[in-house]
């Protein structure tokens, strides 16, 4: 283990060099005038799994290419065998006056690495590659079988994911599935996280006149469809931000003490958290701490508002429309087809038959939940503590991996969560930042993790 | 007086040539690239009120010069005194692919003119124009002293002419203004507009977290400002329409007997409004009917929103802020800048402790009211009824034309508002027309005032 160790030591100063390269590509998958990047991305993902000594292949999808990438499969006795699942798509860099140098142009700072896409997700995934190439190129023999997922569509939703995963059950069969995407609650505190949130998203789109109106000969007589908007959306949330929707919160159980004791663990304090995110004061539901509140209860978020003139000055219309963007949070039990029901007919409900009405639904995921002591939870622990050299956390996350259930489902694999961002790395903001200590410790954490997963279970 | 309108009647069909000419120009305030085009329109205009009889110059001004035009003084006893007022620059065009024909090829199908500028304002002022043209080429002694003032800012919101009024105090006295600017409900309902809403304009901003956050990370702990807005919005009006805004209403006297018995005679219909409007439900205050809550009722419109994501898909952020744009309408006796503070006053109360709120103020103008029951209003009802033949209405108009103010306090001299536009003449959208019959209507009638106006007081 040593040598590769020392191998990952020596070979910081180009592996920086290489995710600059990666981190160059636009690609952005919301965005249809960006599907060359990701094509040109993919394309270089698998050249450079190959020159590391995988075998990789592009797998066309209908939408953007997953990199599938392998070790080479020896004749011996059969091996526990792992999939490392990341993704090379990024989210739009908007608003992009707000960065500070061009969202693809890498710029290092200190010990930060400024790119779109540094933590979420090309660091963390080029992290777990850079291990394996440690054991290629040290001759060390790794105790596992190893194949790399790397998708093109994680922030579009993942849509042609399970499939894939279906299509090639038996090819992707494996223990576990090791998934860095998520994120540690410092340099100091590793952390293995055993649950996700899950996510609806949807657009309510209010319709008014056929035509933006002048407000002056009209306004009065006939509806505001932004105030309409509004008057909506203010019925769904309490001031607290409990939502208001009738049977949102039916099926989810209450947190264990267990649990609670977890969260309290977790070294980020309110004063801290206000700073980080330079609002005047924290906000969220009563009776549930801001780390529990921001993990562990789901949420009604607008995520988005357009409507009538944005321009600048006054424009005096009553406009034809008005649109919010919404996603919701969802926790685990909460099942997203069935909190999408509800909140599509209350919104319907209580809707005002001076308009029209329509949503759209998005993508939509079930919310993760996994042991955090069974033996590949106690596994990879050892393995964070080893390469971070202390006593690592575990954690719930906010966020959604939604394809971390498609994990289960169609492979029967538990996913670890075993995420190098920090909590300040501006993942999906303007000036996404990676820490290039926890890329290097990243690294050290997946070659130990082979190690410590792959010894017979005690 | 029938020597007059006999010249009218025989002159139509160069009367209606001379407009094409007038409508040629595309004299479009709003666009630097015309700013010699609305010369050049202002130098024909001069011209031809020299060619009627007029002593007409060109007033420069810090922006588009301002035609003036007088009759030629007599030597014997002072006579009544009566400007008139109307502007030659037009709205832009555009969209232009929506016009059937280009906006300043003045094109006549069946009895309406279609041109840019048609109705609004050249074809009404040109009306008048051609009415002093009958009294001076037939010798008919004209009863009063008649003033033209036709600006070239109207459209920009009549930025120099409140300076140029100060200015030229002495020289405007007069005891009437007259103005064709507005509309009559059809051909069968020649209009007396005798009120005119007001205005304020402004913009709420609510700053959320520093930047946008990701909302699996951060949503449920911080409050989200989109609906922080929303929420605010929601709180300002009720379900009606009725803004919640204490003392709102204060200074608003009640409509009287006379005016709702008024209202009740114009000839629009609840379902011919819902269908122009192409609105499922029309909509407004209780107690008040449609042309009342248009026309005599105040407003809280929201012009616009903006927030996060507004592009394709989604965008799982709680945004950094939210911002809509605002209008009310106000009606006589809400002063603006008492209303402006109440507005302001009560947003900051009831904005939420978690989010940092920023009000811009924008424009704003007093409604206009005068009495539809003077002495002159009951002059310009008689002129009305004598060219059109049937009996005029008297109505209160919803939109705002912030200069009859300053011709109040600036002049002391109230405005009669005479309009010849009719509802579907698309005043500042494409196809923009005017109606020939009102065009030659409008001329009697403005043969008719002067002599209505002049007569001794009764």
């Amino acid at each position: 283990m040593q040598v590769v160790l020392n191998y990952l030591k020596r070979n910081q100063a180009r592996f920086v060099a290489e995710l600059c390269d990666y981190l160059r590509f636009p690609s952005v998958s919301a965005q249809p005038q960006h599907k060359k990047d990701l094509h040109a991305c993919a394309g270089w993902l698998v050249d450079h799994c190959r020159k590391i000594g995988l075998e990789a292949r592009l797998c066309p999808t209908a939408g953007h290419p997953i990199v599938v990438a392998k070790t080479p499969r020896s004749n011996g006795p059969r091996k526990p065998r792992f999939m490392v699942y990341g993704h090379y798509d990024v989210q739009p860099p908007e608003p992009l006056d707000l960065w500070k140098s061009p969202p693809f142009a890498p710029r290092i700072v200190g010990r930060s690495i400024y790119a779109r896409g540094s933590t979420d997700n090309k660091g963390q995934n080029f992290a777990h590659l850079k291990a394996v190439e440690a054991y290629f190129k040290t001759g060390t023999p790794l105790p596992c079988d190893l194949t790399f997922v790397i998708e093109g569509e994680e922030e579009v939703g993942s849509a042609n994911l399970a499939k894939f995963l279906k299509t090639r059950r038996a090819e992707l069969q494996c223990d576990a599935v090791v998934v860095s995407d998520t994120g540690m609650p410092s340099p100091k505190h590793p952390a293995l996280t055993y649950s996700l949130r899950g996510i609806i998203a949807f657009e309510i789109t209010v319709f008014g006149p056929s035509r933006d109106l002048h407000s002056g000969g009209f306004g009065g007589a006939v509806e505001n469809p932004a105030m309409a908007l509004a008057r909506l959306l203010a019925q769904l949330r309490d001031a607290s931000g409990r939502v208001t929707i009738p049977g949102f919160y039916n099926d989810i159980p209450p947190l264990s003490a267990y649990e609670r004791k977890q969260f309290a663990r977790l070294p980020i304090k309110d004063r801290d958290l206000q700073k980080l995110l330079g609002v005047k004061k924290l906000f969220g539901e009563r009776g549930f701490t801001p780390t529990e509140q921001r993990s562990a209860r789901p949420t009604f978020e607008i995520n988005g508002l357009t409507s009538g003139y944005q321009g600048q000055g006054s424009k005096t219309i009553v406009p034809a429309w008005a649109r919010a963007k919404i996603t919701c949070r969802l926790v685990p039990n909460q099942r997203p087809s069935e909190i999408r029901k509800l909140v599509c007919r209350h919104i319907e409900k209580i809707c005002p038959p001076t308009v029209r009405l329509k949503i759209e639904a998005g993508h939509g995921a079930e919310a993760y939940l996994m042991s955090p002591t069974s033996a590949s939870a106690r596994a990879a622990l050892r393995a964070l503590e080893a390469a971070f050299g202390c006593p690592p956390v575990v954690m719930r996350e906010g966020g959604s991996i939604p394809i971390v259930n498609d994990f289960k489902k169609i492979l029967g694999a538990d996913s670890l969560l075993l995420g190098l961002g920090l909590p300040d790395d501006n993942a999906h903001s303007p000036n996404e930042k990676f820490n290039l200590d926890c890329f290097a410790k990243g690294q050290a954490m997946s070659a130990h993790l082979w190690q410590e997963l792959s010894r017979p279970r005690v």
